[in-house]
């Protein structure tokens, strides 16, 4: 076993404060991992403070993580120490479901096993997250870090890009696609990038004037402010997607009237009710289509970062000190990152 | 010209009466035909009583019609005097936007002209449908009758039959998928027989445990009754595909947690807000699919009038007078019908 120093949430409403526990002993499968950085993502403060209802406390969020092996156990063929390495949200499954046999082990029949928050599905114990200076990981689960990526910029590559680009590759999004993305946040950008990088021609859909320049410099074609009627009207049934990265309610219809026929609008964000309701005429009258999608699977996830590196594609991100975790948090609900806060884990030892 | 007769709408609260109009001369590019029977569909009721707010009246409703050719213009080329055939929900289209040369002429982007409701896009006349003794349509948008085929009960295969039909081809059913049939009425007993004819496993969800050996009897191989709790539990995530033909609004949700991972649920009947809400999550963690669909092509209704024939699928009629008609909508509208009313027109001259 090994002393873990992390940052933890000991409660729903209190802030979160230094924290030490260990992690396991490396099984005969297992990458032993110590932690450079850790991007910060929103389903850590909603774990923090409880706000799904499933939270057990202490917990040690983070699942955007990127490191250095230390040690390995005596199964693990493709990692050896000093490699750089990644986690992201998934740090196990069942294995042998059809969804795992197919790569989507995000769809694991049996669930999977939550980089933290869950219970370990050998031995019971709780998993802990990337807010800490060392994991232990089985190797299936260890991403590659491709030679020459920027480690910092990589981090919410493993979550925050994965979730945008899985969805973009299922639904097969290439050249000649025009595609809205809505939302200019963490997720949003790495549409932004990711949709460009595929060779699709990219609006980003915003609410704020303020994002309209901001939307072009990070590549988008073109912008359109969604609370304009007249801008909404104007792209009337010109869309083949719509990737929908807003985590809160919103009126889909609007969004859903910009489509082609066969055009999809993918939720990658929203997880309640969706309301205002969806006009079924929507769907039927142009037989378009409302999906979701769910980060990606390992081996999609391996592909997304060596895409990355290929095409210098980087999350932005502003590097903090794990000491000043609660006021990211603090402005991150306010939106108040330009997109991604990243923690250098150095400044846990510090 | 020639003088019609049929049976119109003319007010919102007025039953149908008896009416008579001129059919347009036929051009070079039409077919006259003698209506023999016409198909009564839920849209007709609607139409007739302005539900939809676009009504003008008189209307003669009707867009299930098959009947006999008594003469074509010189540019007729597929069709000849005394050819038995059959006209659906479209009588034209713009002939030259991307989905009607892909042949899916019901995305039609300056929109398809209805059979019974629409202004005639070459000349402006109204257009009138098939509760009458004969129609004029372009020779495009007519169906030929396979040999063999019983003509009553093939009426409804070119509205109710496409329209389920349409989203099985669509989304590829075949043998070793299993999908859920929401609702047995005009829709859901064909959408069982055709998914069946395919070759998948039906399910056939119902409200109604009366429906239990009905459904049988058509064809399903599982009944679900959807009000108990139990029985949907049972079901969980064990389905490739819903093919839901409610047309009032109800809970998708207990339907969507039925679907596997990628599954899809395709509504052909609910034009209305989907409320309850749908739950973002029950679409997100499995990547599932909202889907609609739209009645169906040209081509595609005539590969599914020669499926019918050939594998000797019927739609379930009640054939009825004409003089009938208001008793039916009325019969229709309590769901007493098993499954479809079907119009002798030959009842038009008694």
């Amino acid at each position: 076993m090994s002393q873990t120093l992390a940052y933890a949430a000991h409660a729903a409403d209190q802030p979160l404060a230094p924290f030490t526990f260990e992690r396991r002993r490396p099984r005969p499968d297992d990458v032993a991992i110590e932690i450079l950085y850790c991007g910060v993502c929103h389903s850590d403060l909603h774990f923090a403070r409880n706000d799904w209802g499933m939270t057990r406390y202490p917990i040690v969020p983070g699942h955007e993580i990127v490191g250095r092996v230390t040690a390995v156990g005596d199964e693990v063929s493709r990692f050896r120490v000093g490699d750089l390495v990644g986690v992201g949200c998934m740090v196990d499954s069942c294995r042998h479901c059809q969804p795992c046999r197919d790569g989507v082990e995000q769809f694991c029949l049996e669930g999977f096993t939550m980089t933290y928050g869950s219970d370990d599905r050998r031995d019971g114990h709780f998993t802990q997250g990337g807010y800490s200076d060392r994991i232990v990981v089985s190797e299936h689960f260890v991403l590659r870090m491709p030679e020459g990526i920027d480690l910092a910029s990589a981090a919410p590559i493993l979550c925050a890009g994965i979730t945008t680009y899985s969805p973009l590759r299922h639904y097969g999004v290439e050249a000649g696609h025009r595609i809205g993305v809505i939302g200019m946040g963490g997720l949003g950008h790495m549409g932004v990038k990711l949709a460009k990088a595929l060779g699709a021609e990219v609006t980003v859909f915003t609410r704020s004037e303020a994002k309209v320049e901001e939307a072009r410099r990070h590549g988008a074609d073109h912008v359109v402010v969604s609370t304009d009627p007249a801008q909404m009207e104007a792209v009337a049934e010109t869309f083949d997607f719509m990737l929908d990265t807003v985590p809160v309610q919103h009126d889909l219809n609007p969004y859903l009237a910009a489509l082609k026929y066969d055009g999809t609008h993918i939720l990658v964000g929203l997880l309640d009710p969706v309301e205002p309701a969806v006009e079924g005429f929507n769907l039927v009258f142009k037989r378009r289509v409302l999906a979701g999608s769910l980060i990606g699977g390992i081996e999609e996830t391996q592909e997304l970062l060596d895409f990355c590196a290929e095409h210098d594609i980087r999350c932005e991100t502003e590097t903090i000190d794990i000491q000043d975790i609660n006021a990211a948090f603090e402005r991150m609900e306010k939106g108040d990152v330009r997109y991604r806060f990243v923690i250098d884990m150095a400044s846990l030892k510090a």
